[in-house]
């Protein structure tokens, strides 16, 4: 029986949901979390649909040591690609990045032009299409895959003044201009830390977060089942399939000190 | 029994060997050629020594299937971090990328001072400075990770006339120059791509590109021991433990269409 006090399991390839598990501890600072990055296995951007499905199904398996009372596919490629097989094997409350961000990209656009950043294989899902035109069905989606983002950010690139950050960013930006939209999703968790940059190259357009979409929609969700943890304090714990402390490092760039709990190797 | 035709095994954590399969192709276009691309498990420069270690086990006992005369170990990440360990483990005539590329650099410097581009992973490894300070014990070495080029080059930016190619090299070649090298290694297997780009930015330097020595070093080895095959027509086979397909496509930014050869998907 699940109750306030089980665990959130967050997982992802590697590091990039910890921009979904920042926007968690901010909205849910008193929740449990267990987040498990396949870190062996990363990027799933750009692995077959096939090896994605299998690693994600590996990925929960493990979480499911824990008492997990939600799941949050915190990445975009995965949840693209292997939602559907994760529904049908497991029997969690399952959420994702996209139907978030879909939902409220297609609420908040005024000219109906939405844009997708993403990685190559969430692109080729076609993931964010359906799930825009589930709620807008007259949207149009210009998606566009930008593989050069994750490199920088993995690299600590993200600052709006950064040169690089600057001319890659500008050079997609252009592409999504062209098409007249006035909405753009981050399909990416790695993209969240170039938010600032991006909404300084484009301020005029609207900048959805698929991460901070996320951990609104699974606030939502708890609260509505009862599960929100209201007592304080928080047990955070977070696995890996490689080196811990490799982790631990690239950590500090995308939620700084704010881990909160031990990162520990595992072998899924 | 090993006799010229058999196989030279060419590994790799996935497409960047390539480069060396290539300079092995112009210099020996009779040999007969199985390459094994660890696609499931690329890139191995971000993931840790034990893991590259398992990985490239993994990838040598493949190979093991069939009849290897030599072996090459076509990923500067892999020979950096995991060449004792197969050394110990399989009897078999190793080449690497890092001797050939070391030696020459050290034999042709005139200030004795030397950059080298690398993976983080073959830069913590310092596997260049052991191997150049062999061969020029006053050599000075510079090492500089370069985390943005493999990503540019797997997504077929490498042209010298492109403005994030140039940016992103000339932040890197700008680092080098500064400790005023006269000689720089291309020391990733994917940075060859990046060769006419790098000299038309450093006119003034000498260029060194791993893949090449790499091929020159493994047909000098093959010829002492009688072993080059001398008659035409060769085979030459890819194995990968991800999707096909995708390394087919891929591999057209790397060869061409010089594969010459079937690629198939293999559990490892």
């Amino acid at each position: 029986m699940k109750n306030e006090s089980s665990y959130i399991g967050i997982f992802d390839s590697g590091i990039g949901g910890l921009t979904v598990a920042r926007s968690v501890f901010r909205l849910m600072p008193n929740e449990n979390i267990i987040y498990f990055g396949d870190t062996a296995h990363l990027p799933y951007g750009t692995k077959s649909d096939k090896q994605i499905r299998e690693y994600a199904v590996n990925d929960v398996t493990f979480l499911q040591n824990f008492d997990i009372k939600a799941l949050v596919i915190a990445c975009n490629t995965a949840d693209s690609v292997a939602r559907e097989t994760l529904e049908e094997k497991f029997h969690l409350p399952i959420f994702g990045v996209i139907e978030p961000a879909s939902q409220r990209a297609a609420k908040i656009t005024r000219n109906g032009r939405i844009g997708i950043m993403a990685t190559k294989a969430t692109v080729n899902s076609r993931a964010y299409d359906r799930m825009i035109r589930k709620y807008n069905p007259d949207a149009q989606i210009f998606s566009l895959a930008c593989p050069l983002l994750v490199p920088l950010v993995e690299n600590g690139r993200y600052q709006k003044d950064d040169p690089v950050v600057k001319l890659v960013l500008s050079e997609y930006l252009e592409e999504l201009k062209k098409e007249d939209v006035d909405t753009i999703v981050l399909g990416c968790t790695h993209y969240p830390l170039l938010e600032e940059a991006v909404r300084s190259l484009v301020p005029e357009l609207s900048v959805i977060s698929s991460s901070e979409a996320a951990a609104r929609s699974l606030k939502a969700g708890l609260e509505a089942e009862g599960l929100l943890k209201e007592t304080s304090g928080s047990i955070r714990r977070y696995y890996v399939s490689d080196d811990a402390e490799h982790f631990r490092e690239n950590a500090l760039i995308f939620v700084g000190d704010q881990l909160g709990g031990e990162v520990e190797q595992v072998t899924v």
